[in-house]
């Protein structure tokens, strides 16, 4: 590796949970006397809902460590077995393996192989539950696909940074609907696959030809690239991938959009291209940037409409009002008066005034947990159905030859994590496969052995102490089946 | 890994180059009294051709050793370095690196080192006038892109196994001229990566239709799978991938194919699917084997057409009578009598009797170079504008950790090649980019870096005795460059 590993940004960031909460104001609003931050265009039950559902995900991890520690006082009590299987389904909705609590009057119990297993139950809980806790906020989040569809857009592809800060964005941040036409995949850096995104786009637009009587030409597919910094503290808990440096996060984002929409071209032809949009994401408060393209379609990084700066200004509105004068400063910024672009860009401001709000009444303003506090990490590709903010560390990597840098971070920040206090590492190794194409999901499994192959030889040394604990699991692209476990007796066969 | 190298079954058929030969009759003709096997389908001017491009890039690589062997002898000479300048001039036709020969005086000469220079030197020479020697033949080869045009075909994509015997499958065994409409992407057992194949299909349909003025919807993608055994040794010298299992082979070939062609019809609708074919190659005549679809559309293990039995049948009949059997033989043998299949099935036939006769007249009826003769290692992709038969060991693949068993086969083999005689192993990390698409070139050149450091992870002992000399080279996928140096100083960036 080129780099060394103790001077990555992320590690720095966690050394800088700094003293400075509360110095930095909201600069959508602040709570205090005579002010409530209640915007006019905010949906209030929906944030409710969300902050319903972000309970309830947080909850089933946060509560593994106290079910641990009150099963292990009771370890040498009598009828020990079910009273462990009473508090774990109680307070985590799931048993523990019955032989790992028989044999604890032998040697004890094995307190770091448990917290991985719950920590692994805990994250398939939420996903089997995922219909279940999502159908509190998922049919009335603004942006759906008919409503994208009505903007011009029969495809979104959204590349944001693989932060774990950012794993809230769909529902959240962009109050987006998830949906098959709607696919996020994660990169460091926001540095998309170009190769990979153009047989994304590739896919998308054949199938729409293929599929003839819903075609509709004045649709285009749109690409969303977005990059995220901090207002706190801009210098350390930026983007690590380009060093906090916020300049470069945003060019990186611009050059990408203009590289993928380049090469379309190049190979495709003049028009071909989808429409593209930078976002960007203040971590410490979910606040937007939109950064709207010129009249001759460039985006500049200096160019964009802020939310939270937004929000103050409509704050003492109406409704009618307060709409009207963000629909009044799109236009004025859209200096080429696409309606599909003013239309999403008005979308997206408007349903991130919620999430401003949702920041301001549940995390007191801005969030707490700036530094990591993550509870495994996930490596290969993220898991769809589940929108959590910083839960959890993501490496995505198709193989460990090349993502072994990010990988190598995910395992420092867990040294300090879990390692320090006599826990294992969990690591999620998880991939998709297309169920309607034969021995995908075959392949996908091969891949998740092989995987934790490569993982089990880089890390060896935590590998043979047992610090690392590997759970594999694949999940179809499609979603009639999410994050199933992999059969361990596999062997990884040899062409 | 799951398997032991020392089993590989082209180790296994390493060990038994056997004293077989001229056991077996060659099946299409043998030459004796009375008895000269010239056909009269097949064009003797093009094998002709052909043989002189066979010699050219042959000697290429044979004179190195003999080349270099008179530089050593001469090494205390007076005028030493311009004497072996010279001698490597007139046999190789490039100079070697000054610094290198000025310095014999000291230590001697690096004989390892020079070696694998000029196995790199030999290569790129051979790339470099790939055009010049490949234009004897180019424009005589049947099989041109129009003509597959007429028979239906828009695109055709060949998977063939990455066997070294197979590298001479576009023009030799097929007669096809390359062009970019014709890919071939090898694999080992012809188990080409469903997902890629998916990709490629998507990408030729949807420029296709892109460009809309060429677009003739009578025209279809063919896919072709290719398969190998050897009539000779059919335990031994099958297919390496399948432990020279030929029934395993074919299925495999069959069941690809078949996988390949539904997912495209359930992700794109009935009909979308390419045509497929499978065909199979006997590695020691070239004799070619034609599966045509019955009247299901279903290929069959058991149901082929054999060129070298169609060449003994119509070996005694003139021109046109021959032809006319054989077109017979064909028709009689599709039960869905589809215009292009057959078309496709005769042209494929009447070509490949050319190079039963080549075989016949040029390597005695079977090549004798049944044990391995490879000259360097090819890990990546193979590169396309060299067609040589079992003159590089080839490993497909993207990363190291991918592609580690097939690359372990290649090491084992040239330990004995090589390193048995004290010389190095030359190893060409070689990955094609896209010149339309931005910044792919550079992370084409990133890959073989990164491949490369993980070659000398595997292979750490070796690495560090020198005794694995890694050449680094990107081609554009349009064919403007061709095996490029990748800079050494180039350092891999991280994300």
């Amino acid at each position: 590796m080129s780099r060394s590993i103790s001077h990555h940004p992320v590690l720095r960031r966690q050394a800088a949970v700094a003293q400075r909460r509360g110095e930095l104001a909201n600069p959508a609003c602040e709570i205090g006397p005579g002010q409530d931050c209640r915007h006019p265009l905010v949906d209030e039950s929906l944030n409710a809902e969300l902050h319903r559902y972000e309970t309830i995900i947080s909850q089933r991890f946060l509560l593994i460590e106290a079910a641990l520690k009150k099963i292990s006082a009771i370890q040498h009590d009598d009828s020990f077995v079910q009273k462990a299987q009473d508090i774990c389904q109680a307070m985590l909705g799931y048993c523990l393996p019955e032989d790992k609590l028989a044999s604890a009057w032998v040697n004890g119990l094995d307190m770091p192989d448990l917290h991985a297993y719950c920590v692994f139950q805990s994250l398939v809980l939420s996903v089997q539950k995922a219909n279940e806790d999502r159908a509190i906020w998922l049919k009335n989040l603004p942006l759906s696909s008919p409503v994208l569809r009505d903007m011009g857009y029969h495809t979104v592809n959204i590349s944001p940074c693989a932060d774990g800060r950012l794993q809230g964005l769909l529902p959240f941040i962009l109050r987006i609907s998830p949906a098959p036409e709607i696919s996020v995949k994660a990169f460091a850096g926001a540095r998309f696959d170009i190769e990979d995104d153009i047989a994304d786009w590739t896919q998308a637009e054949l199938q729409r030809l293929a599929n003839e009587p819903g075609y509709d030409a004045s649709l285009n597919y749109l690409k969303c690239v977005v990059y995220h910094f901090s207002s706190s503290s801009p210098c350390v808990e930026g983007c690590a991938a380009h060093g906090s440096d916020d300049g470069m996060a945003i060019d990186c984002a611009i050059e990408g959009l203009s590289a993928l929409q380049a090469a379309i071209r190049n190979l495709y032809g003049l028009g071909a291209e989808p429409d593209g949009l930078v976002l960007g994401v203040d971590t410490d408060t979910d606040a937007l940037r939109v950064h709207l393209p010129d009249g001759s379609g460039t985006v500049r990084a200096h160019q964009f409409l802020d939310s939270a700066q937004l929000f103050a200004e409509t704050l003492p509105l109406g409704r009618v009002q307060a709409e009207q004068v963000l629909i009044d400063r799109v236009r004025a910024a859209a200096s080429n008066p696409d309606a599909n672009t003013v239309a999403l860009a008005i979308g997206l401001l408007r349903a991130n005034f919620s999430q401003l709000q949702y920041v301001i009444e549940h995390h007191n303003g801005r969030y707490t947990d700036v530094g990591h506090d993550e509870k495994f990490i996930c490596a290969g590709e993220a898991v769809a159905s589940l929108h959590l903010r910083n839960k959890y560390y993501f490496a995505h990597l198709s193989t460990v030859e090349e993502g072994a840098a990010d990988l190598d971070v995910g395992i420092k920040i867990f040294t300090s994590l879990n390692l320090s206090r006599g826990l294992a590492i969990p690591i999620l190794v998880h991939f998709f496969f297309d169920a309607r194409v034969s021995g995908a999901r075959q392949r996908a499994e091969q891949r998740c052995h092989r995987v934790k192959q490569a993982i089990q030889t880089r890390y060896q040394a935590l590998h043979e102490r047992h610090q690392i604990r590997c759970f594999l699991a694949v999940s179809d692209i499609g979603g009639t089946e999410n994050v199933t476990p992999v059969p361990s007796s596999y062997s990884v066969s040899v062409h």
